[in-house]
């Protein structure tokens, strides 16, 4: 099958080996899948993965128990044990032996097919076009900022980083009423978030006053955490959402001075994600920049690459 | 009067001017005073203070209002405005407008006289030495440990560098009954836990499992908050004590992947800190190293850089 693989250089293998599932897995037909920023740096040798990347995608269950089979499914991503303190604990994605689909020990969705355990699969409502919920994963994690730090009304919320995932963020946020603002710097992003009726600050208007009680870092860049901190107010929280591996020369003074609380984020609740998708709270068609077919896949990484590019869909 | 004054550079003033207090102020003789990380870090630009060091101390009032005058006592540390967002929502130690002694834009404590505000001081009981009552501040700011991330007897928590604060978080955390192991590589340091019935792990000996609920980080060194990353479990908690200003190259991804929260830490409840030194809940007389008069300061300084030393003290 068709594959876009990674072993210390990306490549799209046209002859991989499909894949077989086991007792506990699906065989599942990617129909679309998601480029996300993890992607594109597992790309430059970060997780030190090596195989089929992707994690974000719908499909459709080839084999597998009867009542999936044929059915249009989404996936959570890490495949855990069951069996281990934090699978025990309620912490599965956090499974001391987890594989994570194309991030840890196991190959992604950037192929014709993956295979999945049947207990992470997530029907798709006939409501959701594809397009829409290949968005689930992405969705999903934006949906565990509120629910790790539930904010209301008298919340002052900032996003710093209107990009594929902060755009989701500030929609999740959106939904609570918070007093919201997002800070960037890309016209075209900002522009986004103002249809929504998202208020925003360009960077180089911020004069940041310590004031906000969250702060949401989705720049995915390393002087994110420095905006962030300049920006969320004594004893308030910064929710951490970017895996940036190298963040150079750090100063964390301002995080014990100012007693401030850094929460990281990773995934979240799919059922969540599935359900906003499909009464349509979440807008994801407008932050899609465009679909490449599967064989186009090293030219759709580029383009995830730059500035303007939101959200790339593969059609595998 | 005689100062330890920093100025771009360190010396002992002996024609400092004595403080003058103002209407809400009171002039304290300072008795005993006590050398902190924090100082020695001053002492090296950090904070970019300039004026007269230290903010640990015990002295006797000489100007103020009845009621205290002639009385020994311990000071908090932030003079605050108690109009600001900050002190009305009662995060007076956060106060938008604060000085703090020997910190930020005010005189501290290595010197014959200090003014405070009157609200700052609380008097000391006569069961409690000079000796003792001078790491009022430390252990109110080892008490805000579990102000801020309660522990009990089923959490399993790690201190991370038994130096001069470490050794009081330990014996805070020590009397909640919690599964308590201190790291550290200063045998010296290390066997004063274990006198106090404290289990130890040598650095070198460590095999970290990512199964700490809680890792305390008071190493005041670049590398431990990577050791506590490599304790915690996920989604457990680290408090961050150092203020250490440069860390380097620093790799917060496992901060985001394993959903871990970093809890700056700084002041704390000062009444409880009294108040334990009174009940002898917590031990500080086997945490002095050495006491000099305030004629050798300087050297005093020197002593405290040195890896045995623990606290050392100024008598003024």
């Amino acid at each position: 099958m068709k594959a876009v693989v990674y072993d210390d250089e990306l490549r799209l293998d046209k002859r991989y080996l499909a894949p077989k599932p086991d007792k506990e897995d699906c065989l599942v037909k990617v129909d679309v899948a998601g480029i996300c920023s993890t992607d594109l740096e597992i790309a430059q040798g970060y997780m030190e993965f090596s195989g089929v990347l992707g994690h974000e995608f719908v499909g459709t269950v080839e084999q597998g128990p009867k009542h999936l089979k044929g059915k249009r499914v989404v996936s959570e991503i890490n495949c855990v044990c069951r069996k281990c303190d934090m699978c025990l604990a309620g912490l599965a994605t956090h499974c001391r032996h987890r594989t994570v689909m194309g991030i840890v020990g196991r190959d992604g969705c950037f192929a014709e097919y993956v295979t999945v355990p049947e207990h992470n699969l997530y029907e798709v409502p006939d409501s959701v076009t594809d397009e829409e919920a290949v968005f689930a994963e992405p969705v999903a994690a934006a949906y565990q900022v509120i629910a790790q730090c539930p904010v209301d009304k008298r919340t002052k919320v900032s996003v710093v980083g209107p990009g594929r995932l902060g755009l989701l963020v500030a929609q999740v946020l959106k939904t609570t009423g918070c007093d919201l603002t997002v800070v960037g710097c890309n016209a075209k992003k900002m522009e986004i978030c103002e249809k929504k009726h998202i208020q925003t600050v360009h960077l180089d208007e911020l004069v940041p006053k310590r004031d906000r009680d969250v702060v949401v870092e989705c720049t995915g860049a390393p002087n994110g955490l420095d905006i962030a901190m300049e920006l969320v107010r004594p004893r308030g929280t910064i929710i951490l959402k970017s895996t940036y591996a190298d963040r150079g020369q750090m100063n964390l003074a301002p995080i014990v001075i100012n007693e401030i609380t850094l929460l990281g984020s990773r995934c979240g609740p799919f059922g969540e994600a599935v359900n906003a998708l499909a009464r349509k709270a979440i807008d994801v068609q407008s932050l899609i920049t465009k679909t490449y077919p599967l064989d186009k896949a090293l030219k759709a990484l580029e383009h995830a690459e730059e500035q303007d590019s939101i959200k790339i869909l593969l059609k595998c």
